[in-house]
């Protein structure tokens, strides 16, 4: 375990075997950290708020949190977690494993992931929000969940298994992206959608099936489902059995 | 007044009674802190530009200003400042009491706020912007100064009483949204608007009187004016006393 | 060379005269700053990873990083770069002279800048960018490289010489901004344009000449090139030989 000696780290957190905490860093009182898990330097790590109510933050083993990064008090991230710098992530959150956050995405708690989520940099995520297993979320998307703002009614958004939503989307309060669609980038859904369909434009359209984007590598395959192609950072055992492990999430 | 052994406060800062400054915050010279103010932490207060001209810093009693949050000196804030963490406030910028600022905000100065504005997450407030009583802003939405970019000319936006901009909307330079406006998300407004009309889509159209928006909740209510139903964060005889309130503000 | 006392500054790395660096600001073992650099508060300045395989940053002479900024090992600045707050640079970044980022962008690496560029707040440029001289982008403007996310495949996006990107808009992977072109508030831009034209809304459509806008100050002169009448902040010997400059910029 190392400590960097400028570090504030409260006595009543729990720290795992070979942790090691960066420069600036702070960690406060409810806090679980597992082994071998690295948090980098200007972090807040267990912020607390009335309506965290003094609950646990468990980071699961092997997590790496990237610097100036601020975490609250009550989630529960399973092993894996990684994130990129600047993200802030509320209470109440709940992952499943290997959950990626990237750079200056704002998670506004209450709210669930499942496996192998990975959201790009600058991803807003409301509360109520739901996301299914190896869904990714690209740069300046946002779930939103109000649907005549401000009031006290909240719809969160539904996100299936492996479906995708590119840079600069806003999914409505109550929308429910299905699995393996894919949400066009600038594109702000509304509603329900069919699996497998990409959606577009603004308000967006379905306006075609997922299968008949080609994969611009000349090889004449199509681009989706994107798990027939696309395997960076996947164990083998997740390649080769996608489905299965999807299904298999309790939610 | 708690001072952290970490922070670095200047001495010719003046601090009121009951004042906390968390660990790695940096308060310079040129800033008055009134009584009950909270300063998270890695937050630099008074931070002094070119264009500052070492005016004052003025934060108002009973703020709280979260961690990693930059605010210039020239401005001032009325009682009850409340923001997120690591908003940015640039100096010459004006507001009334209870302004809340969202996690990652940047607020570019030479603006002003009435009273009981609130800003949700990663709102943009461009230079000239004067904002009324009672507005709110979602996320990722913009507030725009530059008719024709990059020039000297600058016309900024002028958002009324009780007006609500939607997530992700660009407010172009000189529009003006009227009073009880509702901007939907993912629009792109210009010009002027009529009071109480919804304005969506890009470019923004009037679509319909916000009246006719019902309450979700199977009441069958307006949504609209979102005063009649919303009153969450609000003291009692605020909520009393809207209209009173808002005519009353000098601008 | 003024070092502030709670400042972590390797001692391999090279600091050169009259550099001034911040608070709980941490500079890395890779990194060579040239003289008369300003590098504020809260830093993390030559960050290495995985893929920045341990080479220099390099951050030319009369520089100013502005607190809250995070730099990868592995890229270069030529002189007076410039930043606002919370800037995030990866490895592989390539900037001629004079480069302007704004508070809060995101620079993902693997792109070039050529001189003079200026971003404005809250950009996100993707990897694979490649940017010529005096290219102006506005807030929340995306750069992109995956034409079917997510894959293997990148195609950056080109920005050439003068060409103006403004608010929130998106540039689909392997588009081609061409010289002086202008990208409305709110586009989604994909392909190639011409020379000075207009291209705006969702999707992008060429809508006019850049010539035919005019001036809003009451001139009747056209706003477009903006290089004959936007001179702010740039050297005398600049101005009268914008494109002399712009020619002789090797890519």
């Amino acid at each position: 375990m190392t400590i960097h000696s400028t570090a504030i780290v409260s006595s009543a957190a729990r720290i795992g075997k070979n942790v090691h905490i960066g420069p600036f860093t702070i960690v406060y009182d409810n806090v679980s950290i597992a082994d071998n898990v690295i948090i980098e330097s200007h972090c807040e790590i267990g912020v607390s708020n009335h309506l965290s109510e003094g609950k646990n933050l468990f980071i699961g083993g092997d997590s790496h949190i990237r610097s100036h990064s601020i975490f609250y008090e009550g989630s529960i991230f399973e092993e894996k977690l990684v994130t990129g710098h600047r993200v802030t992530v509320r209470e109440n959150t709940k992952s499943g494993k290997n959950l990626q956050i990237g750079t200056l995405s704002d998670i506004q708690g209450y709210c669930s992931f499942g496996n192998y989520v990975r959201l790009h940099s600058n991803v807003h995520i409301g509360q109520q929000s739901i996301i299914g297993d190896f869904v990714w979320i690209f740069p300046y998307s946002v779930l939103t969940n109000d649907p005549h703002p401000p009031s006290n009614i909240m719809q969160g958004v539904t996100v299936d298994d492996f479906a995708v939503i590119a840079t600069m989307s806003v999914i409505l309060p109550g929308a429910h992206v299905s699995k393996g669609v894919l949400v066009g980038a600038h594109s702000l859904l509304k509603g329900s959608t069919e699996e497998d369909f990409v959606y577009a434009g603004s308000p967006a359209k379905k306006t075609c099936k997922t299968l008949v984007i080609k994969l611009q590598d000349g090889s004449q395959k199509a681009a989706y489902p994107w798990r027939k192609h696309f395997f960076r950072g996947y164990p083998v055992d997740v390649v080769k059995n996608w489905e299965k492990i999807a299904s298999e999430t309790l939610r």
